[in-house]
């Protein structure tokens, strides 16, 4: 696996700068993604946005798919369903992105959100599945 | 139905600001939000990134939800699925969501997301389906 | 578009026969499908069970999405999402599933499923939204 | 945890007894339900429908949520999402559901659908992520 092509399509993807998400750890499979929770993505109690959840959750699942992918390939987002557990009223998210099947036509997915707090506590805020489709870019 | 609480709520969403998302339309049971598509919220292909359409199409949902709702109620995304039809490489986005089944406990909703073409054409980029929950705030 | 291939198919399906479903209509792009509320698919309160429900769905969804097939092509469910809205305390299950994407990889979908009582009224019960995809049988 | 109570339910299930289904395990916060794959419960290529993977995995979700509510509780399926994610060609359907999340008001579920082979060999056939809302029967 090619963490540096993980690496470059992420950095072309201007939401993920703009909410400021980081790449925390790339395997095979499985891609952790975290990003601040500030102001500028929150919603109006003040945690986090069900979107910023999404976009989070969702990009983990989509690289976790991209890795088991051939050179050249990119995914698009078929489908993608969120369940949200808990108000996001941390310091920062964290999404864990997993391929459950791989596949040529269809990768499914799943992703696990926490939020975590200053003192170092985690709680899980949302979870997602859905579907990947290759594209060639 | 008072409008005013919708746009107040909606100002207070950092997020909303931060991608440029505008209400376009509030009726009982009906909002139309729209955001331009810009490099900031856009994927590596330069279309609008799913988080951006989910958010937009997400939030359309939520205030339609609100609009069934007694003043002082807001509302939280308990779930939300979405499925991705065409990518978005117009320059706006337009989501209008709508209440499919009102309730105290569970207000089920639809959205749908268009994106617009500068020559003013319109194509479907994506349908959700989901859940509001209505918390006392 | 050839109705018979869709009679045909529908006939294979023991599972339909079992929850006593007939096929109403076959539109392309849209069919519906019907089947009684009996005691041997309720769930314990006496309601059609999710399982009854999301079947007949599912199956309409797919159907529709077999219309826009060529010959010889059947569909599987990639995908499937049910919000439920009322309980089906009626007599009958009318489920519509209508073509939202037609595509040669995905096919997205949504279906409604209403509850007939007695005297001839309806009410909606749940709502799908799905991805089928193309097999060559 | 009163296992009796959920016994008792699923034998008031109509469905579940069309499909041949039993209880395997019960344990707070997870339960197993097992049926067979009959030609009555197929669909047109001899693998089980989706009708009744859904059936199996939604009721194990269910019943996974009814051992973390008070004695005299029920649950009812609010939504619940199916990815499909292989054919499901063997003998024997074996559904565990378990909760992410437990609520008074909403309890967020999952499922694994697995496929058992007459050789024993298993393949997960089926994943499902929904919500579950109590109802006092």
């Amino acid at each position: 696996m090619n963490q540096q092509r993980i690496r470059d399509s992420f950095a072309r993807q201007g939401l993920m700068k703009t909410l400021g998400a980081t790449i925390d750890a790339i395997a095979e499979g499985r891609v952790i993604l975290s990003a601040p929770l500030q102001p500028e993505t929150c919603q109006q109690h003040g945690f986090a946005h069900a979107g910023l959840t999404f976009a989070l959750g969702d990009s983990a699942a989509g690289y976790s798919a991209l890795t088991t992918m051939p050179e050249g390939a990119e995914v698009l987002t078929a489908e993608m369903k969120i369940n949200l557990l808990a108000p996001a009223d941390g310091i920062r998210l964290i999404a864990t992105g997993e391929v459950m099947k791989p596949g040529r036509r269809l990768v499914v997915t799943r992703a696990t959100v926490d939020t975590e707090y200053d003192d170092g506590r985690r709680k899980t805020v949302a979870i997602l599945q859905g579907t990947m489709v290759p594209v060639t870019g």
